[in-house]
């Protein structure tokens, strides 16, 4: 066989079995691979930005990496953005990047770039294959430093005569790292900060916000009083139905000094100390207060469930009683805004959902009303690159088809990667978009008053408006093959929302106001 | 003034007039000074592959630099397919990323990352700003570094804080460098290669390509019986009218090779020595035959015109009497395929328009039906990164705005940056985007085949395919604000076209074949 089917082979033999890709004429082997291997399933994005993002969520969903399949420089490049997000939420994902064949890059064809320089901007491990022989090789190495605890993203970069060379066959599955265990020390340094009689929280993150990790969280709160808080912006959060309640940290750095001003002992269990998105003229570059004591109890490459059952044990937690969930609001009515928008997700939302949020300034309404929903998933933008939602609720739903997946989407951030749409329509996928259209860059509009300019002018209006001419996202959405609907009301929204979820396939619904 | 005023004044001094932006909060500074400098025009993408297209159709169309304004790495991730395109034309562009503050970037923040390792792979120069004393120098030097011959990207990373800090005022336009003097010994060996019995090409590039250095090459040609030649991809050809006639090298190695087999003398003339756009099993890197000696008389950073001069006069080459065009094709009828939808235009593209060609397979047909069109400008994919043709378009049509600019669009390459149509409907541009919708990257069902996979399977015919579901342009370009129709006759493609030129503004045709 080719180096391309090995390298193929190898990937299925380690238990990877998605690929998205929009690939070109330096991956023709691995497309001719990916027919004679169908334990591999490939999935079409209309742009690169789609193929990585679906990477992330499909990541993030099942806990092993997808494969991306990119062209040259150029193509990595249109996905590096997603890619970003992606090693901000340690997702493992394996990016293969078709390049010219190695005796040809000499001669600087038009489309050679600096490949692994663009690759090592977002990727835990990069290499170049150096001949056929070593690709099987590579690739095996590749998926392991992927799954390598915090987990991330691996780019191999793929000469194309080492696709098309002859090989032996594929290479054996190569073990990832194991998570390091968390010392006796950061227990015991844990133990106290939050056994104490100061106000205390925990701020969990990666593995800390899963079910089983939450009910251990729970436990220690209720033993010692101590918060239970998450990052703004979380990779995945599982809450709702009788999981316990964990905080949201405010988005703007003063808000989070305030916030943690009450707190005297914050103790870090799979996050980091809270860093201000932006920095302000104010300087506040970390805005933990003087006054809040900062313990780390287990960092991201840490077995962190094993670091909450010890402190649990150190503590004497028990078992906590399953929270009874109050009631979910009910269906909004009248205008529509932030509130009832989401309300009326909050409202509808099916059993087991998984919600991409990238609703940006509209969506952070939805937090406080959506804890009593039925136990869903919570996607969050990680890193900040917008065009994320789409695409990673997409690859969201190919790792989870019997989930519905929401993607509760702000209008300027989805046209970012559009395209995504295309996708969930030719994969016939569950996903139900909600565009918030309120037809700004509306954060701007805040960021322009902190900076100071609280009046402005036309041409700072003008950028930070998607209006003249305004989206029609229906129409955008009919262009690639998914049903939409355009709502101004909540009574219609809740409608919409109500047709969507009864339906199987995308549907996009967009809620102007 | 802050930081960020002095910037946008020190861009103004040196006759910089039109920014492309997306810009995010570490760029409000920013924002607010293009509202203080209004000789700065702002022009908002809704994506910022669309903002640095743009910035290469306008740089290629005024031979001056735009500005780009960008959002931190991931944003200008976003944008370098489009600078690797820029890259190889050897367009003038300044990119200003907008970074965290200084003080910042050791908190390590959700969005930062190695923005200059991004920045070098598609840029000339690059440099961080360390304080806002130093930015208006900075920038000065951006642009005159963006103008140097040959001319590339200058990518300047603000901190925030260098914007908002105040500063004395802009600084003095920086003298680019000047384009190398060509050596008399270069004219001597193109001479004595041109001039003798042998068959001889010269293989133009870059300001060889411009009208009075076409005329005087037909000169030389007159004198010589050499050929005229230009690369298959060029950032910039005018033709048409009573023009010289240049001939496009083809696509394949082994058509180049074929080619060329036929030339025993190459002068290159502001273009590099031939090199395969991809490498195959074959291992042809440089499809140069033995047989054709390469001679070089003038490369892209040298003085083209004074070379060209300079080669007449030593050759004794006069002025050529202009070229008596032909006739131009009739309106095609019948069914729609490459050769129809390339006749319709050409016999009907308005006198001086702007073509952008990003036709791919769909278009190699008009090349040969079109010289004898009225005098029109050709823009070409020149790095091959797709997504260039509908920024690069718009861009073309903002420094050209009593031009009809056509973008001649494969629709497999359109859907990267679709985003374009939006900025050219809020700008009210004159732009007609002709839709080569095959539904296929067809591009790679030929390259499938030379990689020897004839018949492909079910993954590969997926993989290259654009139905399920067919993409829908009328719909996409209408939620944008871009009236469109569809086409699938020659009869009604001519109608459309016909329209679409009669009337200003944006205007979107889907030629379905």
């Amino acid at each position: 066989m080719n180096g391309a089917e090995a390298l193929i082979r190898t990937a299925v033999a380690a238990g990877i079995d998605v690929c998205f890709t929009n690939p070109g004429t330096t991956e023709m082997q691995l497309v001719g691979a990916l027919d004679a291997v169908p334990e591999m399933r490939a999935v079409l994005g209309l742009f690169e930005g789609v193929c990585t993002g679906a990477a992330d969520g499909y990541g993030r969903m099942t806990g092993k990496p997808a494969l991306t399949l990119l062209h040259l420089g150029p193509g990595f490049a249109n996905g590096i953005a997603n890619l970003h997000n992606a090693r901000r939420a340690h997702t493992p994902i394996v990016n293969l990047i078709g390049d010219h064949a190695t005796w040809h890059l000499a001669n600087d064809p038009p489309l050679a770039s600096n490949v692994e320089s663009l690759a090592w901007s977002v990727s835990a491990w990069v290499r170049t294959t150096k001949s056929a022989r070593e690709l099987p090789a590579d690739a095996a190495e590749a998926i392991a430093a992927a799954l390598t605890p915090p987990g991330g993203a691996a780019t191999l970069v793929v000469p194309n005569d080492c696709a098309w060379d002859e090989v032996a066959g594929p290479a054996r599955p190569v073990l990832p790292g194991a998570a390091r265990r968390v010392p006796d020390s950061a227990v015991e340094a844990a133990a106290a900060a939050l056994g104490g009689d100061a106000p205390s929280a925990l701020l969990l993150g990666g593995a800390g916000l899963r079910e089983a990790e939450l009910l251990r969280a729970a436990a220690i709160a209720e033993r010692t009083g101590c918060q239970l808080v998450c990052d703004t912006f979380i990779a995945r959060l599982e809450r709702g139905g009788s999981l316990p309640v964990v905080t949201r940290l405010p988005y703007f750095p003063e808000q989070v000094r305030e916030f943690l001003s009450e707190i005297s002992q914050l103790v870090l269990c799979g996050a980091g100390e809270p860093v201000s998105f932006f920095g302000y003229p104010d300087g506040v570059g970390r805005p933990t207060p003087d006054g809040c004591q900062v313990v780390e109890l287990a960092a991201a490459d840490t077995d962190i469930g094993a670091a909450l059952d010890a402190l649990a044990e150190r503590l004497g937690a028990g078992v906590v009683p399953a929270r009874v969930p109050g009631e979910r609001p009910a269906a909004p009515t009248g205008a529509l805004h932030p509130g009832t928008i989401g309300q009326a997700l909050a409202a509808l939302q099916p059993e087991n959902a998984i919600i991409m949020d990238e609703s940006a300034t509209t969506g952070f309404a939805y937090g406080a009303v959506s804890t009593n929903c039925p136990p869903h998933t919570l996607l969050g933008l990680t890193g900040g690159a917008i065009g994320q939602g789409l695409p990673c609720a997409t690859g969201a739903s190919l790792a989870c088809p019997e989930r519905p997946v929401i993607a509760f989407q702000a209008d300027g951030s989805g046209m970012y990667t559009l395209q995504a749409l295309w996708t969930q329509a030719r994969e016939g996928l569950d996903v139900t978009t909600l565009i918030c259209a309120n037809r700004e860059y509306r954060i701007l509009r805040v960021e322009l008053g902190r900076a100071g300019i609280a009046e402005p002018g036309p041409t700072a209006e003008s950028l930070t408006s998607l209006r003249d001419p305004a989206l029609d996202w229906v129409s955008l959405a009919r262009g690639m093959g998914v049903p939409g609907v355009s709502v101004d009301t909540a009574e219609a929204l809740v409608k919409a929302l109500e047709g969507a979820f009864a339906e199987p396939g995308p549907h996009l619904i967009e809620a102007v106001f």
